[in-house]
């Protein structure tokens, strides 16, 4: 019978094919745990005094995040709320709220929801229906929960947005803009944003390295409850063809991911050098306030064509 | 029916999906060899004056350089001849020689053929049944062909040495290189060589931008003569799995192959920069003489430890 690698303990729970390591319950959540707070030591994701907003959709990674970043706060090392955003999907979004609201309920933690119907007037839905429509469900998705997390975390007085990005998701992305060839996206993934403007809070991605398996694992092993459908507009096929040929290559050379991580974080700093020394700092979209590279943000932009107008 | 869209000949023999452009035999025959020629012109791949050695092994790649670099010597450009490496791979290699042969006799150029048996005194057959083999059939093969690629073309005065890496396989290595995270072969892929060494002959890729489909198109459509055959040795299941990978990608994105060649392009002068500053110019390997990263060179280290000494 397998046993733990570090404390001869059964059942294992894991086997980390990359470095053999077999672990039990416990070991595998102190494990992860390590690998996550060691992220944040390493690359100053958080220091003490920080007020740090956890994006809360209720899903696997933001409660992953959340119950990790919640240990620092529970050591009074900094302060902790979440927001969550209801984007109004039907059928869908209703019960990660709900599940978002009882993990931060549990923790005894502040909640701010947040809806897209409340800021601009439209839910998701509304807005696949709406004629003006232009574009995508996950580019309106994207930017409207990008600018209503933003302006709340100002509100709140956050000193960082921390988000559910795993191992996958960067690697997926890293590899989508290799494949493009999206230089400008490239210098944009970090563990760490660097704001060209101050209206701007500092985002970052506390389990990065931490494979989306693991983070499964992780929110099972801890008795977590996580919200596991998958969004019904969820339809990036580009993403989704790369993510199931990285999932694949994955089984015959396990440390794949990290390797690919590894690599980008190294030659980032020289592309980063290279490709955006030219660009100065953003200002603010004359509508909303917001930090734009326009005279309009891209959220005013959006909602003003939503409504009809030019 | 399909008209040819330069032309308006039929029948069309492409549809080039990133284009919309359809094409009539003759029409892609020119737009093939203008795109390998300007790949030519734009990277100074080879120049009035220059003694190019087309190592040709008689698969559609080489044969494809062949043709294209061979207009230039009959217009008096260049100077001419091609290097056929004979490995000595049962069943196989033979046909390819003698394809080699034919090509190279038809457009009237010298041929040298080189074989592994001459140089290292084993074929590579031989090497794979030897009890002291340490390595993959792929890494004693590079190895080997290369030194004696590199040692014939200084023999005969050549000034560039012509690979037939097409698009698919410049991709594939670097989509490799970027998963593995290695960083360092990164700065090695290139449309041309940069030596350390001056008795490293610069190698070019002339037809890298052109897709391997295209590739066989063109041999076909001028009825020349090539080894269709696939090595029996080759078992680069990573490679293959990438390979594979990007071809299903081509399909839904015509596009890619020359997105990730292109964006590897722009970004590859930054990492150059900040990875390879330090390296300092290869020596020469105390046995042969051939350059060498250390004293001796990996084919004589290679041809020492199958023989059976350390």
């Amino acid at each position: 019978m397998k046993t733990c690698t570090k404390c001869g303990a059964t059942p294992v729970i894991i086997h980390r094919k990359a470095s053999g390591q077999m672990l039990c319950k416990d070991c595998f959540i102190e494990s992860a745990t390590e690998k996550v707070l060691k992220n944040i030591r390493r690359n100053k994701l958080i220091e003490r005094g920080d007020k740090v907003a956890v994006a809360l959709s209720g899903g696997k990674d933001s409660v992953m995040v959340l119950d990790i970043v919640n240990s620092l706060h529970e050591r009074n090392i900094i302060d902790l709320f979440a927001i969550t955003i209801d984007e109004g999907i039907g059928g869908y979004r209703k019960h990660g709220v709900e599940i978002a609201a009882k993990n931060a309920k549990k923790l005894g933690i502040d909640h701010r929801i947040a809806s897209f119907k409340d800021y601009f007037g439209k839910t998701l839905d509304e807005i696949m229906h709406n004629e003006s429509r232009q574009h995508g469900a996950c580019t309106y998705c994207g930017v409207f929960r990008r600018w209503i997390i933003n302006r709340v975390a100002r509100e709140e007085n956050a000193t960082k947005i921390a988000t559910g990005h795993n191992l996958d998701d960067e690697t997926e992305a890293i590899l989508m803009n290799y494949l493009e060839g999206n230089i400008d996206n490239l210098t944009r993934i970090g563990v760490k944003s660097e704001p060209k403007n101050d209206k701007f809070t500092i985002k970052i991605k506390p389990i990065r390295e931490i494979p989306e398996k693991e983070v499964a694992l992780y929110v099972i092993a801890r008795e977590l409850d996580v919200h596991f459908d998958e969004c019904p507009y969820s339809r990036e096929s580009f993403r989704g063809e790369v993510g199931r040929f990285v999932k694949e290559l994955s089984a015959n050379h396990p440390t794949i991911m990290y390797s690919t991580l590894k690599g980008f974080d190294k030659i980032k700093p020289a592309i980063k050098k290279e490709f955006s020394g030219k660009k100065v700092n953003m200002g603010n979209c004359i509508q909303c306030g917001e930090p734009a590279s326009h005279e309009l943000c891209r959220a005013c932009l959006f909602a003003k064509s939503l409504n009809g107008e030019q």
